[in-house]
């Protein structure tokens, strides 16, 4: 068993950490609320008083984290970067959702003082990281990859080997936008049918057996009570909120930019978003998109 | 078995046709080509000389028409109308992809003059109308659904029922509003994930496995040589041309406008399909959009 | 001085036949509403009992309806097609905004017969049917614009001639969509400044003076209370409808799909104005679109 | 007269760096090409060994760098900051594009040291920087703009105050934002309207006249041949170049993500500069974007 430092314990990175107590690692944890240090405490974990300390001596490191110039402070340019205190056999898993060029950066850096730091992306959201069933997107050299595996099987299902380093933020941000792009194409397609009569559970069902079928007609209904237990049937409650796809859509927009990669449906979807987020819905599941378009 | 009258034998048309020989049925076809006319009969069905002789005496009447103006024409506006000479026990059965609009008015005039006419719309292109493997979403009442089912068992595996009278050319033209956001949308993420470095076909399997799972991952993949035996992997021949998905989107668009429907997403694929048909590629199949992303 | 009949009454027709009777014309109306009549007449028109009436014997036969079934159902697909009636040296001037289409069918259907059609929409709205200061976009041959120009002269400041048969529609189709664009753009400019504290007066300014510069700056600031007596200023009162815009997007649209002419600035404004409908402001002057934009 | 450091001499800087000289004042310039900085010596400027010296002792610091991390290193986080040599008197004129966050960030770091930073975009391009025409839009307190204006003044025309730190930045990203949309808009209204036959130069002048009317139209016309000296008349040579807009596309992608202010119409102008740049268009004129409309 592997000895952890975890740092960001918040709704994602606290349920992670408690997968991988279950799993019989020894867990250093640090977050700036000493609420959740105690969840993860209470399950095994150890508190740790700072990020340094979760990090010292540990096998690998995990960190969960809201955005790029966290990580990089985290690492290596703020006050007490924990580059400095990493053991060089350690393996840095960032699973933070980050844009890609901080993530190649930080990892450059990493090599650069015979540091090792993979780019770890999920997917699956709250449910999936209590549930351990997260999708992981890995950038990472191949025996890095081998070497992390392990510790994800322990927090995912799906543990993908999307390429080099910055490949699983890369990745993340490509599957995202077009996450965006599917949903508020459903949702379009649905409200023009049902104000053109049809029953959104007939359409849903003769488009999931045909060329228009998607993830959101499968498993994420956008209309109401054609599906249980989803956002869409419970107010838009849990789920994922508009706040974070529109950050996930910023993170496309920037790759989008270094890399002139066009992507017209991705930023029409964004736009939407957009508009949604402005209108007070940030906090509503990102199927809630389909009420931009309704009548009111 | 029945005597049908079949118009319009081109290449949906003629296979269709011809499936309902193979059914036991009787064929009275009329097209005005007589090539398209000398396939069919040299599978045993009768050449008509006119729509007139095909449309008389049969219990139904299957059409495949490249418009709205065609169809109107054909049964109730043109020089020989068939209203004129259809049995008022047959079943009109209107396989052309059409404005809703159209349908409902030529529908509600059959039905003034004691005649029934449904609205049955295909998808699956080509090679499912010759191997009998189509999808119709028919718009029509329950008792002409249950009429017309078995017919339609004969030239297609999924056969919808999605509504009264319009409503198999509006779930179509929702479908395929759907299917032009997919497919624009999945090429601009390979593309993204290919111009920083991913695999495409590594990030087709990671997407198609996560949230970004739809249609032309699964069985129509974009990017050459990802996938076996689609057009990508063939120079873009064959399959659903750029021209009739562009078509698509101009009846999709008019139901937007009449039923003041926003389709921001459907209005932005529209317009890349538009800019890529002005370049020459409207012969091409639907998945070489993915061509106005790349560089050149 | 000449003898016009003039169909279609209403809130731009009404205006533009009593400014024909103010330059000294005799002016044989017609409408449905009884009311519209009775306005013309009061200031010296004859009130007809008929299109048909209105139009027989007449020098020019001018009309302003909505939409282009109406204007083929009046001239020559009705129960009394006016073409049967009007007299060989008569011009038929058509100032409906239609599709381009319609325009030239009917104008070459007028041709066959030996009359003379052409299509002369307007810009202005109701504050230049009063004033007489309409612009008019004409198309028409070089005589027949010749011919028409005096009269147009009577309600107009601004007559284009536009191209041959068709043309002035085109031209109406292609200003229209840019308006909306302009529009669109420049509210959400606008916007993003004030979003970021700047002072939309100021700001206003200095894209006025740089090369943001456009009508919707200079004339009918979307903003209320930059600008004194626009529609911003009046809570988006009068001036032209959403509703209006809406329609004439469709019309640019209609025209985009027959000559495949890619307009994605034109569907992206499109998509915008119809989603500002859809929340119930289509009676709203369109500079209200900002408020999509907008927090709440 | 005053003692200037400039810093940054390219096509931009270079000239005004000579309009200050012209003016009367001393420059003390610096750029990493000997060539650029040859170029305003012979035109009686001092030629600094590095930015330290061109800064030491100046009254004003004008300084005209790619993007926002150049700014910030050569001021505040860079290997020798310039924070640390400039005089508590001087006024530092930053007239790079860059990011209205970084902007506001380094002249809040300038005011914790004493020191007064000042954001002055421009606009006008080369010719302008040449004749002294540019215009400034500047973000800065009242004393510090009537402390910038005389500077300013002998390199431009037109001298905005849009409002506190960052509002020039600001000020220019809406700007330009609503000039690209106005290209597109203009090109794809002139596109369709000439392969529905019009005459561009007829069409260019009814919309100029009408509420189509904007700054390209007047003065930038996209189709060659319509208006004598510009870009579109010259294949699309000089000017400002696609790759420009793209960049100052991608600021205002940031401004709109930083603040959530929606940009549909911005985004969808961005999405075809990006994919006419994608086309090896990147270094001809921004009008260029009208050939992404043209067949082929």
């Amino acid at each position: 068993m592997a000895t952890i430092g975890f740092i960001g314990l918040g709704n994602m990175g606290g349920p992670m950490a408690i997968n991988l107590l279950k799993a019989g690692h020894e867990v250093n944890a640090f977050d700036l609320s000493q609420a959740a240090l105690d969840t993860v405490a209470a399950e095994g974990g150890h508190a740790a008083a700072s990020a340094v300390e979760a990090a010292t001596g540990a096998d690998f490191i995990v960190s969960m984290l809201p955005a790029g110039v966290h990580v990089e402070g985290l690492y290596q340019t703020g006050a007490a970067p924990l580059f400095d205190v990493i053991s060089k056999d350690a393996l840095i898993i960032d699973s933070s959702t980050i844009d890609a060029a901080t993530a190649q950066r930080v990892s450059a850096a990493a090599n650069e003082r015979g540091l090792s730091f993979i780019d770890a992306p999920v997917s699956g959201g709250v449910g999936g990281a209590v549930a351990g069933t997260l999708a992981f997107m890995v950038g990472a050299t191949e025996a890095q990859f081998a070497k992390a595996k392990p510790i994800l099987d322990c927090m995912g299902k799906n543990i993908f080997h999307a390429g080099q380093s910055g490949a699983g933020q890369i990745a993340k941000a490509c599957n995202n936008m077009l996450l965006s792009i599917l949903m508020a194409g459903t949702s379009e397609a649905l409200n023009m049918g049902m104000k053109n009569g049809l029953d959104p559970a007939v359409l849903s069902e003769i488009m999931k057996q045909s060329s228009g079928n998607n993830w959101a007609l499968q498993v994420y209904n956008p209309v109401p009570d054609v599906m249980a237990g989803v956002p869409s049937s419970n107010g838009y409650q849990g789920g994922f909120q508009v706040d974070l796809m529109f950050k996930d859509l910023g993170l496309a927009m920037e790759l989008s930019q270094q890399s002139n990669s066009p992507v017209p449906m991705g930023s029409a979807a964004r736009s939407l978003f957009s508009l949604h987020k402005s209108k007070g819905n940030g906090g509503l599941d990102f199927s809630s998109v389909i009420k931009l378009y309704q009548d009111s």
